[in-house]
């Protein structure tokens, strides 16, 4: 048997996210019924987290054990011309056979994608949540900034969640404004610059990108903090109340849940296998 | 009766081009039904020049006759909320009663893109046309510039064109890598960059744009051009022979016609008209 890896990237739009279901409309589904027609084999895949519905991956990274001797070089293309044209497989590694695409991972980050145009992105509309008014990005920052490092994220965790405990690491979070997305182009000189000037002092327009990197994440974590930080560019709540929040270790403290179109597994970093240059 | 001028986008991988069809699922269909359902009338654009089916707009402008006294600011949002997701308003303006968005556009920009990495951007797969192998790019640079000016056009047009002249002026034409395009983060090493430098010399990777500015288009105009460029990419043909196609004057010589999906209509500039800062 040999252990093959594969960094796998997907829209999550049209799934009901990537561990299996009865339904079958997963992403791991997808990808064990291509293996079995590519192989003959019913593998099980391992993969390094679970993504919900509708969320999408730039790099979710699985494993499965394959008594297969299809070479290694073939098993991406092989394998794409058997899935759907939203899942592909970037790359295919042999990995040693303690390799767990779970266990293994060392990190993992997630990014949150917000517009805050007057339009949203048309041709990015599935990947990203469109906030119609611009929000104060150096207040979002600040807020984001106490999150960083061990705490019990109770109150940024639904409370379906069924771990005995609550605490991560967040290891870096970042907010970065998109160079260049701020409309400009086509915006109407009616509800122009002046408009939001009068009407949205200290705020931006443009696409934020949240990254939030961790050890590990609990369930629709990183969905709550954007959902939160939101509320913290509006003006409803201070930056301040992010530590708050934090502290109260109570979910009904915190923001909504943000829309899941706005998230994606961004990048998994292992100590053996190096994914990235 | 006012005149009004819309700057729309669209996503139209999934309708049969702008133009209105029996069917009636076209964009310029979309528009005056929402027009239709806004204000109650029944009017009929004009589009600054049809796309095919598959074909997208990042600004399409188009212009219609109202009698409705809805004020121009409000017409952007009242229409989004009435269209598919997949078309958006950008912006609307009250224009002089003569203009015509066809007859007064002075030129118009096309833009085609290929992405040569070797798999598929998961995200802008309905906006590319892949081609999996390396082009060359300074090569196809080369054969495109020998388009620049005025020629007859009749090589580079579909044989279903109704146009009694073939004779367009290309103002500009530009091919672009994007940075940063190149992939490299997920290759894999097997059939990584390596093996590209010993089986595609002087070839290159990356998603690379073809602009094309001209004063008006024929029916499949840049469809063909880019068909054609990518077989000089390819190496199948020399740079040279784009201009020897051009002199033939035979669509059979030039190469084919190169999918809808890469295609957009980036752009259309008027005298009066200041759709760009």
């Amino acid at each position: 048997m040999r252990n093959i890896a594969l960094v796998v990237s997907y829209d999550g739009t049209d799934y009901q996210g990537f561990q299996c279901q009865p339904g079958g409309h997963t992403i791991q589904d997808k990808l064990e019924a291509a293996i079995y027609h590519l192989s003959g084999e019913h593998v099980k895949l391992m993969g390094s987290g679970r993504t919900d519905a509708g969320v999408h991956a730039r790099c979710q990274v699985v494993n499965f054990l394959t008594s297969s001797s299809i070479p290694i070089e073939r098993w991406a293309i092989a394998l794409n011309t058997r899935l759907p044209g939203d899942i592909v497989v970037q790359s295919v590694y042999g990995v040693p056979d303690e390799f767990h695409a779970r266990h293994h991972a060392l990190n993992k980050t997630y990014r949150y994608t917000i517009n805050c145009n007057r339009t949203p992105d048309l041709f990015r509309r599935r990947y990203e949540f469109h906030h119609p008014t611009p929000l104060d990005i150096e207040g979002m920052k600040a807020g984001l900034a106490c999150l960083i490092g061990e705490h019990d994220f109770t109150s940024y965790t639904s409370p379906l969640s069924t771990k005995p405990s609550h605490v991560r690491t967040i290891l870096k979070a970042s907010l970065e404004l998109e160079s260049g997305s701020e409309e400009s182009l086509y915006a109407n000189p009616i509800y122009g610059r002046a408009w939001d000037e009068i009407h949205y002092v200290g705020k931006q327009r443009g696409v934020v990108h949240l990254y939030v990197t961790g050890t590990g994440f609990l369930y629709n974590m990183v969905r709550i903090i954007a959902g939160t930080l939101v509320q913290v560019g509006e003006g409803k709540r201070t930056p301040e109340d992010m530590a708050r929040i934090l502290a109260a270790r109570d979910r009904s403290k915190a923001g909504p849940t943000a829309m899941p179109q706005g998230l994606s597994l961004w990048e998994v970093v292992y100590e053996a296998l190096p994914l990235s240059e």
